[in-house]
């Protein structure tokens, strides 16, 4: 099992646009075999941090989450969103 | 709930000795009350980030945690072996 955290600094005005944006991705994605869990959070003293925090089976079933059309239409919209790139990390418990 | 993401990238060759000191962290805070999971995790492409995931029950309970011994003895510790600050952001689901 890896864990992915996908973290995202929104830009000032455009959070609500952002999450409007994120629902699709969210609701196709927690469908998808080897998702385990992926839900979107906001930074309680940052509001304009939002990030995904992800369980996925292996990295393979993540590589192909990255290929499945909710993903590549979606993320471009939301990178428009950002204040900076999108910072992602993919963990594996120590 | 509440999820904690605590990023640190550690100085170059001192992965294993943070994962020692981590030992004490770990061990102490999974029996404390109110925190529901406490592990450490590392970067599959980039060995020298590692990552604390949490889960605490409420922001009160996570500030016990801080101002446990286990936690305001281990911290420094920790610090002195990090590249730079730690990335902390407490998260609550959108």
């Amino acid at each position: 099992m890896i864990k992915v955290v996908a973290k995202c600094t929104v830009k000032n005005g455009q959070v609500n646009k952002f999450k409007e944006c994120c629902e699709r991705l969210l609701s196709e994605t927690k469908k998808e075999e080897g998702n385990i869990s992926y839900d979107l959070y906001q930074d309680i003293n940052e509001e304009n941090v939002l990030t995904f925090l992800e369980e996925w089976e292996s990295p393979e079933i993540l590589d192909i989450h990255t290929k499945t059309s909710h993903f590549t239409e979606v993320i471009p919209q939301l990178s428009e969103l950002l204040e900076k790139d999108m910072e992602v990390n993919i963990y594996e418990k120590c």
